[in-house]
C-alpha cells in the first residue's frame, strides 16, 4: 500500500491474501461451463490466421463482477463501460491484426458501439417507408453506412472472435485458456489487457448461497484479493508475446510510480496510464525505456477523433521492433 | 434478519443503522445536480397527463449503485438488466396509462429492448440498398415495424418520461421528488416499485476519496442499511396512490412471509413476489386479502408472451377498483 488511508474511510486491510501467488487459485475455484468450447473457438482462430503470418491481439475490455452470492443477486463491479476495448479493437483491425475480443456480456462492442448506450434511441434513427419496409432515416445514414461497411468486411473475412465473460472467475480462466492458444504464434501475438479486473473476489468457499438478507443492521465484508495473473502470464503462459497493461487512477500524482512498479514487477513491455477523469484526452505510453505522454488535441476531439487512434499505432510499431529483434535472435 | 447465516459466511452485521428511520438521510447525502430540473420536467408531464383524467404509473427499473469511492472506480450493483421494468412499462401504456420511467441509465427501455441486450448485434439487421441508403433487412422487418409503430405512437402522445439514475443516492432523491408531482392525482397514481435497490451503502462521509490501492491485504467493507423509503412513500408523501413493490428472492420458502411482513409493515396495497430463477414465468401478487399464483404456460412463454402481461391487467383492475372505493368515499 502506497498511500496512507483516511482515517474516516470504511475500509480497512485484514491480514495476507490466500492465493497472492496464484498457487491453488484455480484448482480451488470452478471453471466456466463454456471453457473447453470457447478454447476450441479460439485455437480455430489462431491456426486460420496464424497460417497467413498475421499478428493477433487478444483486447480484454469491461469491468469483472465480483458475485457476494453463489446465487448472485448482488455483486461488485468496477466502473467501465467497454469504450476503451471497442474503440481499440476498431483501430487494431483496421491496422491489419486479427482480434480475440475478451469482453464483458453486455458491455460495448466494436462497431455497434456507436449506436448503444447512445442518448439516441436505435429506434429514432427508423422510419416505416409506408410499404411494409423499415429505412435509416436519411440523416443518419451516411455515418451508418461508414460503420456498416467496415463492420461487414470484419465478419466476411473472420477478424473477430468475441468471447464473453461477466465474473472475475469467468475472465480469469478464460484468459488462461486464450493465452495458452496465443502463445503458440509467440512474438506475433499482443496482449492488450484493458479490462478493468477487479482486485478483489469472494473465493467460492466463503460465499453464501442465498441472498443476502437486510437486517437490522449494517454489513461487513471481507473480500480476498485477486491473485495478479500478469506475473504468470507474462512469464510463464506467453513469455515470447508483446504485453500492454493498464493502470487507471484518480490520484495523478501516484500514476507513473505504480506503472514503473508494475513493469519491474511483472517483466512486462508497456503500461498505458491514464486518469479517470482525462482519460479519453491523455494517456501516458510507461515502458522501462520512455514515459510519453500522448494527448488528443481539443479540436480533433471535437471531430470525433480518439486517442486510441493515437496511441495503438505507437503501440504496434513498438510490437514490429519486438518482432523484429526476436527473428535477429533466432 | 430471518434465517441464520452460513458460519464460512464473509459477511456479518455490525451493529444499527444511522438513518433507518430516514431521519437526516435526506440532508446527510447530496442531492443530484439535475434534481430541480427533473421535477420540473415530471410537473409539467403530470400536470398534461391529470388534465385530461389519465392515470400516470411511476415504474422504477433496474439496479442501483453504491459507490465505494466518491471519485468511483468500484461500486456494488444489484442483478437487474431492467427486463421486467422494460416490458411493464409497454403493458401499462398499451393499457392507457402515462408512464414515468424512473431508470438505471444504460438499463433496458420499452421498445428499443427488443434490440439490445441481444444475442444478435444490431448491424445484422442493416443492409446496404446499394443506393446509398441503409434498409432493414426483410427478415426482421415485420417484427422490427410493429415495435417501431408502438415506439413512435407513445413519442407522439408524450406518454412516456424516462428519468434516469445511477447510484442509490440519486434514485433515492429523485423517488422523493417524482412521488411529490404524482401525489397530487391523488388516486389516479400507481406506483410500481420494479427496481433491485440496494439494502446497504457507504454513506458520504464515510466515503473514501480515491480509487481503494490493491495491497497485500484482504479488503474489509463496512456498508451503512439503505433507509426503507417506502415507509414515508406510502404513510405520508403519497398516502392516496395506489403503490406497488417487489420482492424479489433466492429462496422460496421466505417468499410470501417476506412479502406479507413488508404489506403489514409499510401498509401498501400489493407485493409482487418472484424467485430469481423463475421470474419470468411464475410470480405471487400478495395482497392484504389474498396471494395469487400467476403462472406463463411454457406453450405461451415459447411463442413469445410475457408475464406481465398476465400479472399487470390484475394489478391495474386492483387500482381500478381503489379509485372506485376512494370515490364512494368522497
Amino acid at each position: 500500500m502506497d498511500r496512507k488511508l483516511d482515517h474516516t474511510s470504511s475500509y480497512q486491510r485484514i491480514g495476507p491474501s490466500q492465493f497472492s501467488d496464484l498457487t491453488g487459485f484455480y484448482d480451488a475455484q470452478k471453471a466456466p461451463a463454456n471453457l473447453t468450447e470457447t478454447r476450441r473457438r479460439v485455437d480455430a482462430f489462431v491456426n486460420k490466421h496464424s497460417s497467413t503470418g498475421r499478428r493477433i491481439v487478444l483486447v480484454t475490455s469491461g469491468g469483472t463482477t465480483v458475485p457476494l452470492e453463489a446465487q448472485t443477486v448482488r455483486f461488485i463491479d468496477n466502473f467501465s463501460a467497454g469504450t476503451r476495448g471497442a474503440i481499440s479493437t476498431e483501430q487494431f483491425l483496421e491496422r491489419g491484426y486479427a482480434v480475440i475480443f475478451l469482453s464483458r456480456q453486455y458491455s460495448l462492442l466494436p462497431y455497434s458501439r456507436h449506436y448503444s448506450h447512445s442518448k439516441n434511441c436505435f429506434l429514432d434513427f427508423m422510419k416505416p417507408d409506408g410499404l411494409g419496409g423499415i429505412t435509416v432515416a436519411p440523416q443518419f445514414t451516411p455515418a451508418m453506412l461508414k460503420v456498416l461497411e467496415k463492420y461487414n468486411s470484419v465478419k466476411q473475412q473472420g477478424l473477430l472472435e468475441v468471447v464473453n465473460f461477466v465474473d472475475v472467475n469467468e475472465y480469469l480462466f478464460l484468459l488462461r485458456e486464450i493465452t495458452a492458444s496465443l502463445s503458440t504464434i509467440r512474438e506475433r501475438a499482443m496482449f492488450y489487457l484493458a479490462a478493468a479486473v477487479s482486485d478483489f473476489y469472494i473465493p467460492l468457499g466463503k460465499m453464501v448461497v442465498h441472498k443476502i438478507q437486510s437486517g437490522d443492521g449494517a454489513l461487513h465484508l471481507e473480500l480476498d484479493q485477486v491473485p495478479k495473473v500478469l506475473s504468470p502470464l507474462v512469464k510463464e503462459w506467453a513469455p515470447k508475446a508483446f504485453v500492454v497493461s493498464f493502470k487507471l487512477e484518480t490520484d495523478p500524482s501516484i500514476l507513473i510510480s505504480k506503472a514503473k512498479t508494475s513493469l519491474a514487477r511483472y517483466g512486462h513491455q508497456a503500461v498505458i496510464g491514464n486518469i479517470l477523469s482525462t482519460r479519453k484526452y491523455h494517456v501516458i505510453l510507461i515502458t522501462n525505456e520512455e514515459e510519453k505522454d500522448i494527448r488528443l488535441p481539443e479540436k480533433e476531439a471535437d471531430a470525433g477523433a480518439e486517442i486510441e487512434g493515437l496511441f495503438i499505432p505507437e503501440l504496434i510499431s513498438r510490437h514490429e521492433e519486438w518482432i523484429r529483434q526476436a527473428s535477429l535472435q533466432n
